[in-house]
């Protein structure tokens, strides 16, 4: 049972995360092409905001192994 | 039952609090990107939209993890 | 049983209140962009909308938790 | 068999409410950026609304407190 | 059985009743925004626009009721 | 078993009537705010058209109370 | 088994005719609005039109009725 | 079982023809609105249309009472 | 067996054949609306691609009502 | 289990066959009233259109009728 | 087992063949219909593309065929 | 078992190709339908996109094989 | 059990590749025919981003055949 | 029961990776096709990009052959 449940979290995390931070990494690579002049800024943002966004996706990776190893 | 339940619990919170997140930092991103001279305020108003946004989720987090261990 | 009915609850919350919170916010960091002399008004009206936004959640929240223990 | 059933009405409560409360919130703050000067209507429009909005999903909560309980 | 029978039928109205609700109402706060002499008409059909929506949800409330309790 | 049914019944009756009677509403809410001047016709047609869509709910809503005390 | 079938006859009866019949209302009052000189006619042919829509769902109708008493 | 297809078959033939028609309809209110002068021609080929796409559903519509009724 | 069976069947030709037609018709109005001079062309292909889209849900008719008398 | 199976099949082949056939006629028919001097061009490509996109389907027939009568 | 398997087979490559198919013919004849010279090039470009869209379908074709007959 | 997983590989695999490999040629035809000077590359392109889109779906289609005569 | 296991995890990379690399490709085809003076320096891009999106899937495969054979 | 886990992880894991850097190399590709002199700065956020979005989905692939070999 622990292992369908290690599945199902893994993947939820995966199409979760993979949808945020694409979403923000997109958003970005198009906003630094309009203005090049703000592009260690942005980039700053980026990197903070898939943080952001994938801190509870990692808590879901983190739930999964320990489904998976219990 | 728990397991299967802490993976229902860590996968809607990582689904919910990545599509929310993200929503919001890329449209902070977007923002900034257009009114440069507002990048402080933005951004600490993301931080707090962030915090709110993944406010339930933890919640969601905990409880998975109660699931979990016992 | 209550396990499983605490998951889909906590589930069902995070991902309701991240989907309504995050439009809320992502809506005020659009119009402060666009008016920025409205920023205290607005940001009022955010943490407002975002309490009513969250109260059935947190009741949900609350129903888990009863759920999980009981 | 209640809690399970306290679980489905609460989790459609909160999505529901979010989702209902999150659009009126986002339209009124929209409305208010434009046209500063009906911020006072406006306002008293939305607090009504969402009451009118979470009517129905305050109900779902009561029932799922009666399911838990019994 | 009647209790899970009581939260699909709560669940239901509480989607329905605040997806309609929030329509109209979000529908009415743009349309006063835009047209603010029209304020005291528009208000008054959003209130028979809210009631004729939530006329057949209340029915589902009722019947939850009945199912709860029998 | 005729319980599920009059909660699928009265779901169903719930989700479709307000979907279609806001629709309408809203529709009409909108004409009324551009064509003040022909508020008494359209509300008129708003009022038939109402009854008109809620004509198939209110005879789920027969049936579900019929499923309920059968 | 009648009990609930009859219960998802007259479910998709009622989403079917309310969506169906919202769209036909909508769109004659949105026109009606644009020329209100044509409304007689378009009148006249929103009835003729909500009576063709719902032919096949007052059809459903007597069948749930059917089940439910057989 | 055949109670259960029954419902199946008229739920389907339900939304189905409640879709498709109301489709045709308001495309040709929409039509009517525009050009005046060819209501007797469009009015003539909605009637068809009609007729057209609700042949398939009537024909679900006897098979689900030849369901009922065996 | 057979008779669930059947009761797909149709509810898919209906489906499909409403779905299907309605949007030749509707777009062979808008089209004559557009230009009345091609009526009896647009006409004549409307008759030949309801034909030809109903050609696959007509042979589903037929398996129904060999599903449901064998 | 033939019999299902049959229903899946043809099913699938109706949904199919009328989503794709009235996809290519309904831009042929709004092609033609817009270059009526391209007629019997659109017209031919039209028929070899159909025939290609219901290639598929019919296959899905030949193995429902198949499975009917194995 | 095998033939359900052929039913979901058959069913998927129905589906997938005529949304593919038509969407290539479809753009294929809008873009005939702008450009009446280039007919030619466009057309046997359609022909290789709807052969290379329906080359898996024809290979689930075949599968469906085998679990038929296995 | 085998059968029914040949089965939803191949179904999988014909969905999939026939929905990349039509989007690549129908975005193909519509550039050359601009271009008409830069068909051999476009062309070339196209053959090698169709061959990258298809190279996973025949790794599916030969799994389906091996289940099948497994 | 992974014969199963196998056929979802084949369907799940060939729907997800072809998804991906069909996206990539046709936005490489349109971006191409606008610039053909970059003809080089995108479609090398492409070939590393069709790489990068069939990354997992490729994995995907080899899970797939492991399940098979295992 | 880990086989079946292993397929949906791997399952998951997939689509999400493709959809996600599919996404974020597209969007590259339109931006440099805009902007050929910013090709080295958004080549390079590309690759950071896909870095980022296929982290969690790697976790997963670990996962599954994990689940595989357990």
């Amino acid at each position: 049972m622990g292992l369908i449940g290690a599945a199902i979290a893994i993947a939820g995390a995966a199409i979760g995360a993979a949808f945020g931070s694409s979403k923000v990494i997109a958003k970005t690579i198009e906003s630094i092409a309009r203005q090049p002049e703000m592009k260690s800024e942005l980039q700053t943002l980026m990197y903070i905001g898939v943080g952001l966004v994938e801190a509870i996706p990692i808590m879901a990776v983190v739930i999964a192994f320990i489904l998976v190893f219990s």
